[in-house]
């Protein structure tokens, strides 16, 4: 068991890789630009960063961001550092300031971005995960095998309290698992939280009460402390089962305090995430930024989507589910339940599983439910059909002779 | 005056731009992908984001950014989006959601960079900005004028709280008005944060007993919630006078639950600006960046410096410290003092007075210090006069015929 702190990166640099490397070993430790007094070589041994491996990737012609010192060619690395725990201890908001910090801005680089972190179990030992995670999420949705099948609210913004209850009780009607606020939408005053999920919870209380399920509504809660906690608690006394946070948003202490607080599951919005990522040199990686997260106690987590709308390529996206659903620490595997969304159909189900190897996910669609010819319900249960077809191993077109809410859903596709 | 929300934009697309932008607009309120039922002209009108100015800067060949839809050119252009304040209110975790959220990640766009935001009066109403400012900090640093001359205890980690005390010693002998702890050190294990708060508050009693000044000491309280108050409950009863947070590690939620604590100035750390900032058509750039912090509490931020060791121009340095002495509202001005720092030395204190016009600042300089000839006091001394002869309009060089550390430390830095 090691107490080192490890971190993987890809780097892009002009100088020797090596010289680089030891460059961000001693930025990010003992090192200094000028030599001080105190900078003794016992002092660098018990406390300096190491270079535990490099390893090259390519040689490019040109830098691929500015400002760094230039070179007849530019080398790209892998590099991993370690730390000892002793200079910081196990403390998520002094992690992020050593693997991160002041890195991205040394000049000696003309890329710079972080691949993965390995925590010691001192980490693990300090924070608590996730406290529902994927058990606790189908308990509280009563959906026991195969994925949530889910949606957002939409428009994002302008429905009142009652236009979201409406549109909730559509959704319901229709059969959907799982539904969550945008997160442009906490308590705006055109549509206050507390009305809004009062609202929203009586229509769900009444169909809960029909069917015997209660349909997970994930309220945004996003704001500054008191507020998250005052609309936690206001969801649990209405019988709601999730609340939802932007991390971008209320940072590494808003997220370690809602979830001491929380007697809910909190599903975790990455929202902004594309300037943490979208430079393919620089930022961070998903799975080395969403363990922060995962530690801290996000029990759902935002992946995008196969064939999604935005720019992310698919094998990052299956990566990012992937790393969600490998343990972090044999003690405490802090798995969160990744959430696939952006442009989801039934089309997409097939490949998910298959690139997956598990349905343990929430799969949240818009257009993919509301726009199903036959209604939302169809919509729903053509996302279900897909996703038993996938399960089964069998193509969905194949399942789709025998289900007609599929087959119209793959034909509208298709159009 | 204005209820909406403003922010301006560089963006590059293949796009024609008017559309890419009603996208942007789109995307962050009332749009959606596929029409669904409830988006009404009426809501569209109420909720919608508005394109209220777009200009071209420039085409170029080839895109900056991967994952985006292709096209024969790119053109770059400003955008200015608002907002109706009634989808989210004053706000400011929602206000990320809002101003930046998903838009990093949409196709239309090879690059996307939030330039400046401009709120309405009544964030400037909700949150407290400041508590020190330019005057707390002169008050409790008994520096009346010019900038305040600080270091930064190097090396960053591996001291012990006693050999932190000791450089203290050396630096409040030399006649240092501020140091701060590097942002790696906090409460490592190796150097427990009580002990070096006992240690170096000692240290700068006994000289402020013998000088009547007493050294203001960024103490690092970067960490959990609870930690944070405790660090700065400990620092406040010790006599200390400023403490220091990492703003991408705690988060807004954590600078506003500490601002709403603290008795103390909370001197900012930006570590972690490199990946936020480093691709020029990515990400945010720091006048737009700071307000959240400044309307937050902050009243020390770090701005870089001219020349600096990192990889940002002068100009951005510069633009940055102008934003940070420029009012973010009529009521609630919101200035917080600019830090200076990385590689300065008394050759930049001409330059930078000329640029920014003021010497509210703290300008903070390592081998600046350690480095000149005569040690420290020649050293702190060096640049002061530096920045006398900077206030007076006259040239370093011709200062220095009468003031023999700031020569001494010219004729270091020509060698």
């Amino acid at each position: 068991m090691s107490d080192r702190i490890r971190a993987r990166y890809l780097i892009e640099t002009a100088d020797d890789p090596m010289r680089a490397a030891e460059a961000m070993a001693g930025e990010q430790s003992s090192g200094t630009f000028v030599a001080v007094p105190g900078e003794t070589p016992e002092l660098k041994a018990r406390a300096g960063a190491r270079v535990e491996r490099l390893e090259a990737v390519e040689d490019v012609w040109g830098p691929s961001l500015p400002g760094a010192k230039s070179g007849p060619a530019y080398h790209r690395c892998e590099v991993e550092l370690s730390w000892p725990l002793g200079n910081l201890g196990p403390s998520l908001t002094n992690l992020v300031a050593t693997v991160a910090g002041n890195l991205f801005e040394l000049k000696q680089f003309s890329g710079l971005r972080i691949l993965d972190i390995d925590l010691p179990d001192a980490f693990g030992e300090r924070y608590p995960g996730p406290q529902f995670g994927i058990a606790g999420t189908r308990r509280l949705s009563g959906v026991a095998g195969g994925p949530l099948i889910g949606t957002i609210v939409k428009p994002s913004v302008g429905l009142t309290p009652e236009g979201t209850a409406s549109l909730v009780d559509l959704l319901a009607k229709g059969g959907i698992d799982f539904i969550k606020d945008d997160e442009l939408q906490s308590d705006g005053p055109d549509c206050p939280f507390e009305d809004r999920a009062r609202a929203v919870m009586a229509v769900i209380g009444r169909h809960a009460e029909r069917t015997g399920k209660k349909v997970m509504f994930a309220f945004n809660v996003t704001g500054d402390l008191d507020e998250m906690r005052r609309r936690h608690d206001l969801v649990l006394s209405l019988g709601g089962t999730c609340i939802m946070a932007s991390l971008n948003s209320v940072g590494l202490v808003g997220m370690v305090e809602l979830r001491r607080h929380a007697q809910l599951p909190i599903h975790a919005h990455r929202n902004g995430w594309g300037y943490l990522s979208r430079h393919p040199l620089l930022g961070w990686s998903y799975p080395a930024w969403s363990k922060l997260w995962r530690l801290a106690g996000a029990d759902h987590m935002h992946v995008n989507g196969l064939r999604n709308k935005f720019s992310e390529p698919d094998d990052s996206v299956i990566r990012s589910a992937r790393s969600m659903l490998t343990p972090m620490f044999g003690a405490k595997p802090c798995i969160a339940m990744p959430v696939f969304s952006s442009g989801q159909t039934a089309a997409q189900a097939g490949d998910t599983y298959a690139a997956l190897g598990s349905a343990d996910l929430i799969y949240a669609a818009g257009g993919g439910i509301m726009a199903h010819p036959d209604g939302v319900a169809a919509g729903v249960g053509a996302l279900r059909q897909a996703w038993d077809a996938a399960i089964a191993g069998v193509p969905d077109v194949v399942h789709a002779q025998t289900h007609p809410e599929l087959r119209a859903a793959l034909e509208a596709l298709a159009r």
